[in-house]
């Protein structure tokens, strides 16, 4: 038997004990909790099949009873003696995408995000559209091609056409960007024709993951007219590897911001989900902007209650994300787009400048949030790092 | 033993043997394929349990090797004696949904369709966009809402916001429409990365489906800027029960329109992806359309190329659909926005007159195409009956 090193700054304290689903060398993947800098086993530690499969969805789908009686288990068990061959380093195994993704929506509920990608997709046009504040837009992605932190980027090729070209061409994006997103992961599904209100919100949604939705913006630009983005992001959106479960986002539960106007009744709710988690962006190793998810016009049970009004399903591993966070300074910005307004503004990353990604970067974002009685939980990292478009060019 | 009795006239001969999953009432849902009016159990007769299961993926994913070899053994099954057992009359069975949806992307290949909605959309401007001839416009659509043939429709909510009116108001959809067209079954799976050619398409798609997509005018028209279709169209989306393979559509293959541009070399291919589908639309029992895949400007073998030319995945069970099918004629539209234009000429529908759907409809849209020396080859029907929106609308 051991005993757990929880550090008394550690972003994965007793108060956070996010999920994940991990393996080692000798073992296939299977669900484990983060505590400290260590992974505990818990079909080993807790003896229940439904952590023995490599991914949460089976867990996620038990709902919100069994959801506290779980974190309730692990609060003991951490707290006591744990078998020590159920305890791994964090750095000695290998992350898993932690669901089976169902589907995947991705929403645009930053008032910044959303202003400044209208004035530089839509220089001669009101920014923000006259719906942008009566619901949450949002549109689908392509769930196959979420992929868990740390998985490397492939530059995606496609159709470019810069304003001064008659006619598009082919070839490796050059304008390759991220968003920096939260994601939420629903646990309890919906049967067609049901609908989710926002003060449901908690016995539907298990978790918080973040999220760098990648975009490549001129192939965006050039495609998403009249039916969206599709290419443009379809490559690849990376989550993080540990899902925080809401119950352990009590602390950071805040307002929106004043919607104004009011949003009509299905969007209302007694209930704050609003949150107070504060994103880092680095680049290369540099912070290069830290934006404030507690800024979003928009709740996540907004988005969900949104998602399910016309009676579409909710399923168990649904994923969507929060659209770019960006806040109101330059520093708080969550895309390259936005922080090097359309590439005109060089960013200075360490020695050098950059506008958009270049081959061999590496984007690192994490989030904290508060914990009750002062701590900090962390959500960890999701990295990616870009690959040259393969091979060859002259016929990607 | 029985033998099959396969009328002369038949859209279910032997040159057609499409695939379905049914069940009876003791028996739990299964792979059959389907001769005449008869569905035979090929997990009974094969003896292989890739067809004891309730979804065609696993031998989906078995590639064309195997799918040619299959059709040969069932060509053979079914001219001899079969056992009686393992024989159903269609109208005995339940049928089920045919694959487990991977993504589901739409497409909006149709010239006519496109410049028609351009038209009602957005009045004031070019009706085709730029991008249009240059690559085949699409987007994600929800994949747990797709549903088989006969599920009832329920009428959803949502915000809705006519020209006249200074804000959005909330309730169930007043312009509830179809989109008859086609849809296509990924086999085998990409990975991340890799990406498919015009001319590979036939090693990747299984078969094909006809498709409704159900869309909600008013909810679309409000939502769709900038980034898509998202509550307008993700309350259902319906598919024919019966997967008629690629194999069975040789004869239809021909030449799409001329595409003019030339579109870029990843969108060329030497195989001809043109197909020779007719559909019919059917209101309440009364031929109201009948549009014709021909002339779709994008061949489904571009639109594969064009979803992966990023290094998106492809998986097995991949939906895309071509988007609404219209033709140049009135009567060859295939949405009930523009056969009414926007809801201001109203069709006859038997003894009444229509605009979009009033609850208690029903549709039936079908499809068939030339099989090998004369023959025609059947789709089946994908069926749905509207019902009111549920309980009660004054909180929906």
């Amino acid at each position: 038997m051991t005993t757990l090193d929880i550090p008394d700054d550690s972003l994965f304290g007793i108060d956070n004990l996010p999920y994940g689903v991990f393996s080692t060398a000798d073992s296939a993947p299977r669900v484990g909790v983060r505590v400290g800098d260590s992974v505990v086993d818990l079909a080993a530690t807790l003896g229940d099949d439904v952590f023995a499969q490599p991914t949460l969805n089976a867990f996620m789908a038990q709902g919100r009873d069994r959801w506290v009686e779980v974190r309730r288990q692990i609060t003991e068990l951490v707290q006591g003696d744990v078998d020590a061959a159920a305890v791994f380093a964090v750095d000695e195994v290998t992350m898993h995408l932690p669901v089976d993704v169902a589907d995947y929506v991705d929403f645009y509920a930053s008032e910044n995000h959303a202003t400044n990608l209208g004035r530089l997709f839509r220089p001669d046009s009101e920014p923000l559209m006259p719906n942008w504040k009566h619901l949450p837009v949002g549109y689908h992605g392509r769930s196959s091609t979420v992929v868990v932190s740390g998985t490397d980027v492939i530059r995606p090729c496609g159709q470019r056409k810069a304003p001064a070209q008659d006619a598009p061409d082919f070839g490796p994006s050059l304008r390759l960007d991220i968003e920096a997103e939260m994601g939420f992961l629903v646990g309890v599904p919906t049967k067609l024709g049901e609908t989710i209100t926002p003060d449901q919100f908690a016995d539907h949604v298990f978790g918080a993951v973040v999220v760098n939705d990648w975009s490549a913006r001129d192939i965006q630009a050039w495609e998403y007219v009249p039916l969206g983005p599709f290419l443009g992001k379809s490559f690849a959106t990376s989550i993080s590897p540990w899902v925080v479960p809401l119950l352990a986002l009590e602390a950071a539960r805040i307002d929106t911001p004043t919607q104004d106007p009011e949003p009509l009744p299905y969007l209302r709710g007694e209930e704050k989900w609003g949150l107070d988690i504060d994103l880092t962006v680095e680049w290369n190793g540099h912070v290069v902007s830290r934006p404030p998810y507690a800024q979003m016009y928009w709740s996540p049970a907004q988005m969900l209650a949104h998602t399910t009004v016309n009676g579409a399903t909710a399923s168990t591993g649904d994923l969507f994300a929060s659209g770019t966070i960006s806040g109101p300074e330059k520093n708080q910005r969550g895309a390259f787009i936005e922080l090097t307004w359309g590439g005109k503004e060089p960013v200075q990353v360490g020695d050098e400048t950059r506008t958009f990604l270049e081959d061999g970067d590496d984007i690192v974002i994490s989030a904290t949030a508060p914990g009750p009685n002062g701590s900090r939980i962390g959500f960890g990292d999701v990295r990616g790092r870009i690959l040259p478009a393969t091979p060859p060019v002259s016929t990607c």
